[in-house]
């Protein structure tokens, strides 16, 4: 249910063009909207007040790229090369997944994002519709992407992915008052060819939904793609039609000049993923020459098989660290523009930016409530830097979707917290063999 | 006060080579060891008993190189290049200190450091003895080495400085039941010249106490020492005879083959900084390579200024992460040798490696106690890869040091956390300008 509330005298995280910044006021949620950022008026009457002297108020984060369900698989399969950790573990174990499974993974990634301060996520599953259905369970907002992969314009295989795709667009589509929403996934150069891609394309274009999709991730998916195509994953797909339709390419670790200006004529969003690159030994991607090109950054998790964490706050730090120390330079990404890319960032690239993103009156109330009575936060200073710095995760106490209390004061109000991590993990230790 | 304790069939994480491993086990803690790992003798009477079904427990994480007192400065200077950030930010507040004031920052630092599992820290303050008396009161094991810089045998600066620390070491050590240790801590090759070396090793060989210093930090300190002395700060050092001592050498971002030849041949241990590397742009560490060179490696966060947070267990995943991507090798440094470094690697550079490091019958009883039941644990698997890459600080309950509660369940026993914080904000706010 829409709550009634006021946020009085609080520090916000709000819009100030491709950044961010502080300014400490009044904010009224109402009718699942933001209501009023400064001044509460006086006939604003609201249900519930939270006092804000010692909380900070963020727009909920969004992750741009995860695969929810893959909770199942945490912490199975570390400090393995790139190829025993798919085709001797991950693999295998997704095998083994049984319809039904990767609800209880999925769900367990949303107690995991929400409790970490992340309203909306793009999720890119292997089972539908079930995932779908914990994204509406959960209360949070998300983007369902079902992967794809296939051979042909008429492979079977594919035809069926693609099959159940559209079979839980037609049935979830709009879902949750607008909380669901669709993408179609093919899975990366790699694993669609040309035909089906235009399948894909043919499709996504009728049911009038964006694209999610893996692209130049590692150096042997440029290798490959190189050798039988001559072609930059970028180059690739451009000419396969893709970036027609709105598109947000995962990872992007490998860019050349040209994959650049072809992401910026085609306004395709890259969700980054700082610490999947690093586990999985891939590398760093481009990030910093990526927003001088004028690309839309997002950023995301990926799975929590190489990760092992969905925690948005984490990864923030992650990518506004990083690429000081790769660049060797420590203006390459501040606070403020890291924060930008983990909010509205993520909302352009879902093409939500109308609803999220960023706290401003008539947009949707999804909302993160941090509470600063920490001794890592202190001295309470620049707030921006203990944000993307300094921040754990478990500072988050209170987390509003579509102006609905899914996280108050550490408890979930709606979400069975010990029944869905006790399924978890029966289901995790089944396929994963104990 | 040191309690009677037994730790109920809980997942531990015991030593193994240069790893790690768990095991479920009783653990027993009295008279401020660890009395046995395995299972609890029948006459074993304790005084309180912590039920390990949803508890881990791991030797207390230990910071190899921090300047405590730096929390003061935490987020007052961010997203600057290294000049600008030392000479208009930090070195101006710091001038601004008055004595007394460095003691709040020290024990806001040990509240964040008990918070998030670390029970031993390696200190460089710039104030005596406050530094000193924050470690005893805050029930933490420490080793306190003034920083010490000078620019001849006799230069005045340098040795007041070096009285300072030398009355110090007098008056304080071996307080605390044994908790309070002490080093020399020539600051740098480019703040300490070789003259003034010679004064600092002399004092320390009469002392008896070991070396804490900065090397090879930057390309900037690499560029300077090698016009003005054709040597590398290792070959610096070395000649200079710095390492006849024990020494703990903090960063070594850049090292050449040598550098590491001559670590190795005189045992000097680098504490590596991941965090502050990358958040100073100076660049990443070549750790693997020093392990393989046999160097003893040790973790720490150096101070909040530059990192911007005191959490060992983020720093954990930062070391482990990092490597991997930068050396594009996932197998460059696994879980269990990454914790390794954060407990044992520390207790061996600050050569109290017969007394904590690993959780041994016979050893101190330094003991980091985490709660299992939080989402972004499950499904419960693999817990070293947990630890190692899931865990944000949080999960830290219970904490011991020489046998001692001062954090049990989240409350510290002893420590005035509030008043702590109180008094760090309002002289950060004093010292920043407010």
């Amino acid at each position: 249910m829409a709550v009634k509330l006021l946020l009085k005298e609080i520090r916000a995280v709000l819009p100030d063009g491709d950044g961010v910044q502080l300014s400490r006021c009044d904010i009224g949620v109402e009718g699942g909207g933001v209501a009023f950022v400064g001044q509460a008026p006086p006939e604003f009457a609201p249900d519930k007040v939270i006092d804000g002297s010692k909380r900070l108020v963020m727009p909920g984060l969004i992750n741009a790229h995860t695969h929810a369900y893959m909770t199942l698989f945490r912490n199975r399969a570390d400090d393995l090369p790139f190829r025993a950790w798919l085709f001797d573990r991950i693999l295998p174990m997704e095998d083994r997944l049984r319809p039904g499974d990767s609800y209880w993974g999925a769900m367990l990634a949303c107690c995991e994002m929400l409790r970490s301060g992340t309203t909306c996520y793009n999720d890119m599953p292997i089972f539908s519709p079930e995932n779908a259905r914990a994204a509406l369970d959960s209360g949070m907002r998300a983007v369902i992407g079902r992967g794809l992969v296939g051979e042909g314009y008429d492979d079977p295989g594919g035809l069926r992915r693609l099959g159940e795709a559209e079979a839980e667009i037609a049935e979830y589509r709009g879902c949750g008052e607008g909380r669901l929403r669709f993408m179609l996934a093919p899975h990366a150069p790699y694993t669609c060819a040309p035909a089906y891609l235009r399948r894909v394309i043919e499709t996504a274009r009728r049911l009038g939904v964006g694209i999610h999709t893996h692209l130049g991730e590692s150096r042997g998916e440029i290798a490959g793609l190189k050798e039988q195509y001559q072609q930059t994953p970028f180059e690739y797909m451009e000419a396969a039609g893709l970036f027609a339709l709105p598109t947000v390419a995962a990872h992007c670790v490998y860019m050349t000049e040209n994959d650049m200006a072809i992401a910026a004529r085609h306004g395709v969003s890259v969700a980054t993923n700082p610490v999947s690159n690093l586990k999985l030994a891939n590398g760093v991607a481009p990030v910093p020459k990526m927003l001088k090109a004028g690309i839309n950054v997002a950023l995301g998790t990926d799975g929590a098989a190489s990760n092992n964490s969905l925690n948005m706050l984490r990864e923030l730090g992650y990518l506004c660290l990083l690429h000081k120390g790769w660049n060797e330079d420590p203006e390459s990404l501040p606070a403020a523009r890291g924060i930008f890319i983990a909010t509205m960032g993520g909302a352009k690239a879902l093409g939500l930016a109308d609803q999220v993103g960023s706290i401003e009156p008539g947009k949707r109330a999804d909302l993160t409530i941090l509470n600063l009575e920490q001794s890592h936060w202190y001295p309470h200073s620049d707030l921006l830097g203990a944000l993307c710095y300094g921040a754990q995760g478990g500072e988050v106490e209170t987390v509003l979707v579509n102006g609905e209390i899914l996280l108050e004061n550490g408890s979930f109000t709606k979400l069975d917290e010990e029944r869905v991590r006790y399924e978890a993990q029966r289901v995790s230790d089944r396929v994963c063999g104990g």
